[in-house]
């Protein structure tokens, strides 16, 4: 590498991930130039309140700096957002559909989208088609930083046909269905997920299937079914007359839902299969809920505690291709969302070769 | 994607995998197109006799006969080199270091390089050098079609830190290490592997070790450790005593090895351990051999008759980052041979963009 290469980068949201992102970009400099010669220059952040921006790019101390000042309950005054570098990399990392009409601005403009928020890519389909076709990457937005997006692609461009993905993508109905399966009643399984983090604030959120969903329909669309979120099948684990409960009530009277769940979970489970909340997507439907794995299935193989995605192709039939491990948690989903950035910047400051267009 | 990118590309090697590349190249051209308008145009084949070239690429129908035409024997009159285009992508399908100086010319003029070959990134370290500096990708070389390479650069570029590197990565081997678990003798399950078409034509070549070795050896390399051949701690499966015997006689003789073999797998077998002929890549040391893999870790939890990968960082301590499936396979691996020449023809061809040079 002769030159090192600058690539300014935009950060949306600075919640755990993007406040993690910030800290690993600073802490991974020195890999980045040696490896690549690229240089990532943060020149600005913003939230739902608004922004901050630096034309030549913030220093690093004034980036930790700015990071510990909204971990302590910083709050932006309101800006304007700044004309930015064509070849700006904009980052996602917010639970927000908000972002999108930027996000689509940069895409046309040259510049480059990497998302940890999952909702652009599961919202309307036209949105799911340009992102899709631009400067993006979204590896984060299923099983956080393992690399099942990119394994797609790469099977997708390798001409094999998928068959089939199956997907254990939930760590928190993961850790509820390996607690059923070792007898648990399904209200005690869910008090201690909450009790451990594992919940969002209200666990309906997780036990509604819906965000299992998201990650699902984002892979179903990659493989060119035409759906909506709509279209996906979703198992809610608790009925629609506790929607209207309040939290501390969803969770004492969850235990009426231990009979019914326990006769489910014995039944899915009969002939020694697993119990496994799981996406899976085939035939050009896409479904989650509970499945009883077969004994000596991948999906059964793995830890319920593990995040897993299991490819069915024309060339991994007897064999599927697995990836396995830990699927949540703030700092490893940062790390994913430094990979993409890395991985889109090196595509976008390739020097000019001599293509042929026809 | 408004224009067409033409990439032409030059096959080295027309074993299986080669020839099985060249018809996949074929039968992905409409998804190639519709995904990324890329059009991979065969400018040239050659084999260890000579090779045949068309400067403005074969016709599809040209390609298939000479790949028929190749399988009924034919064989190509020695030709000199062509002048290919300074962005053609070199593919080295062969299992020769002869291609070496060849492939280091064609990175150094600006070319692409796709290695199914492990010999160049396991030969002499400034081969590696030249190599993974340049523009060139690699998948193939360890787990075939497995994403391995991808998901190790993956890491490396997110700023985790691999802490340690697990693989069982010789079909061959972790076929007879299944067998000897379910007690067969250790000569009986080397002559059904050779049955079975699972080993070289000389099994000794697999039961050496080296070929894993090598793939351990790129691993290594890809972490920074310097490291050669020779210093690779390779447990081999039979003694040098039989290294001079005829393959018959070597066959016939192996069961002289079921008492000691036998004595060895009981003892790594202990305590539920599993049976695995694993590469183990850490703290600056390379090895390979057989070990007994815990209960529960993810080397054992896996089926003896898959290829896996278990990376655990600092970001997947307690849920390792796994990758298994079929691990070896002609189609497979053309498939994977495939991924990478699409990986890095969009790389090349990249359109030109205002990136700042300091």
């Amino acid at each position: 590498m002769s030159h090192t290469k600058t690539q300014p980068v935009f950060l949306l949201g600075l919640g755990g991930v993007g406040r993690a992102l910030a800290r690993q970009i600073v802490a991974a400099r020195a890999s980045h130039l040696r490896r690549h010669g690229l240089r990532l220059e943060v020149v600005g952040v913003a939230d739902s309140r608004g922004l901050v921006h630096a034309a030549q790019g913030f220093t690093d101390q004034t980036l930790l700096e700015l990071i510990e000042w909204k971990e302590r309950g910083g709050r932006f005054e309101q800006a304007a957002w700044p004309a930015w570098p064509s070849n700006c990399i904009v980052v996602d990392t917010t639970a927000a559909e908000s972002s999108v009409p930027l996000l689509l601005n940069v895409l046309q403009s040259g510049g480059g989208v990497v998302l940890a928020n999952k909702l652009p890519l599961a919202g309307e389909l036209s949105w799911f088609d340009a992102i899709s076709a631009g400067r993006a990457r979204w590896e984060t937005t299923v099983g956080a930083a393992m690399p099942v997006i990119q394994t797609l692609n790469y099977l997708l461009d390798s001409g094999d046909e998928v068959i089939r993905i199956e997907g254990a993508l939930s760590g928190t109905l993961g850790f509820i269905a390996a607690q059923m399966e070792r007898g648990l009643p399904f209200g005690e399984a869910v008090r201690q997920a909450k009790q451990r983090g594992y919940t969002e604030p209200d666990p309906r959120q997780d036990l509604s299937g819906k965000d299992a969903a998201r990650k699902a329909l984002i892979l179903a669309r990659m493989l060119g079914y035409r759906l909506n979120l709509d279209d996906v099948q979703i198992e809610s684990l608790y009925p629609p007359e506790m929607e209207p409960l309040t939290v501390g009530d969803f969770l004492r009277e969850v235990d009426a839902l231990n009979e019914p769940m326990r006769r489910r979970a014995d039944e899915l489970t009969r002939d020694g299969r697993a119990l496994r909340y799981a996406a899976v997507i085939e035939a050009g439907v896409c479904r989650v809920g509970l499945i009883g794995a077969e004994p000596n299935s991948k999906l059964a193989r793995v830890a319920a505690s593990d995040s897993v995605v299991v490819f069915t192709t024309r060339h991994y039939q007897d064999n599927p291709l697995a990836i396995s491990g830990r699927g949540a948690g703030q700092e490893v989903t940062a790390s994913g969302v430094l990979g993409d950035i890395v991985s889109l910047a090196r595509e976008i400051n390739q020097p000019r070769s001599a293509f042929t267009n026809s």
